[in-house]
């Protein structure tokens, strides 16, 4: 099945547009949890547990995986393979090379890891996120104003008559010939979530940016899911960390489906 | 030592600018060799004995040991540890991601791996390069013009009065306070490398694009290398690949050595 369709099914099973980052940080598990695999792997199965009725998709942070050594890749295989097969996988890797490079990193991440979709880099254009998009059922959510205050550097500079971000989001519309384009917009931009709806009508947008950096759930509601495009707002440390303490899964429980209704009260 | 000692280090006693790109395709082995553990780090040993008194880095490129499965990091550390320590290593991961993700790949690639050197991707802004910055002795090459004919899609659009890629090297320059940025610029934009040098006289280029990619030797070296100025040229499939049957280390040494000629010949 096609990551959109997963993820639509996933919305409307668990009524949720809320996607949990599985960002797992080996050095800062909750109490009596050591960096080891297996407390790793535990907490990962809770974390899972708690939230599974209340998420469209969970976002495991490769970064994260690939800090906890030369198993990384192994402790984040098993991971994946905790989340239930109904719950869309969107690898957090944020890639970006020439072709036969992309592909390899393709090859992992929809082969390998299995996912459903990934996040990429567009600085290098677009053969460097052909490879990703061959594959048509998984979706490529391509970076365009990200929620990091650096992205003024170069994202929110402006060309003759337009920002790089509106370029990049007009050539995601271009490279969208398989459906299989989404684009990453950062909840810190309310305008710029506004504008990048109104230049992609119908792609959907991974956003993240909501608790630890401020942005607001409201907005990302207001400006960014229409009918035809769809969302999924990104929490991770506020809801897997929610508590150091021993009732961190029933804390994330309660942190997922508190995002989860502040979104739907949103809802129109 | 600092990764521009070792790599100042390293083209004076080797007398070469030649970067061998490690991208080890498990899959393109020469006649002989499997997908096995012990055949790649085999073919990798061969390669690195058969180059390592012609080169001033190697660049283990991540994703082809990523693509390798689940130890695929596991052996990518392998065949760091099989580069003598006298040689940079430069780490082709071209990650870019919000501040604390950065800071796990960078924990990842310069402590794990123990690499010298990265490659990074601008679009996010200082604030996703600067945890890597922040190791001192380590030196994170950004990507500014890349080798790749998609190059055009961003990097080579012009905002007021300048290219994208022009802005980049504007704020590397910004960002090189512990004198430890370097900079990608593919030597298939000849006319590029001139004005990103002009631009940072002093900032050492990462040159892929030669050889498969169609780039000029003679233009990189006229371009982009000063007496401030330092370059390493990039050549991966042309030397581990010169050759697949059994002459293959063979082969990559006359290859390796022929670049460095090549390269050499033009120095004045």
């Amino acid at each position: 099945m096609s990551f959109y369709s997963k993820f639509k099914n996933a919305i409307l099973k668990n009524n949720s547009r809320v996607c949990v980052g599985l960002d797992i940080d080996a050095n800062k598990l909750p109490v009596g949890l050591t960096a080891k695999k297996d407390d790793i792997l535990s907490f990962s199965k809770s974390i899972i547990d708690a939230t599974k009725d209340h998420v469209c998709a969970y976002k495991p942070n490769m970064a994260f995986y690939e800090a906890l050594g030369f198993d990384g890749l192994d402790i984040l295989h098993e991971v994946c393979e905790q989340i239930p097969s109904y719950i869309p996988i969107i690898m957090d890797a944020k890639r970006g090379d020439i072709g036969n490079t992309a592909a390899k990193y393709a090859k992992s991440i929809f082969e390998d890891f299995k996912a459903d979709a990934t996040t990429l880099s567009p600085y290098m254009g677009y053969d460097s996120v052909k490879p990703f998009l061959d594959y048509e059922d998984k979706t490529s959510f391509i970076l365009c104003v990200t929620s990091n205050s650096s992205s003024t550097d170069f994202q929110k500079v402006k060309f003759d008559d337009k920002f790089l971000y509106e370029l990049v989001a007009e050539k995601c519309n271009e490279w969208n010939q398989h459906k299989n384009v989404g684009l990453v917009v950062g909840a810190t931009n309310p305008e710029e979530l506004k504008t990048v709806r109104s230049i992609c009508p119908d792609i959907p947008f991974l956003i993240p940016g909501v608790g630890a950096q401020g942005g607001s759930v409201k907005d990302c509601v207001d400006n960014a899911l229409t009918i035809d495009g769809e969302i999924a707002i990104n929490s991770s440390r506020g809801i897997i960390y929610a508590s150091m303490e021993n009732d961190f899964a029933n804390a994330a429980n309660k942190a997922v489906l508190k995002l989860k209704e502040e979104i739907n009260s949103y809802l129109s």
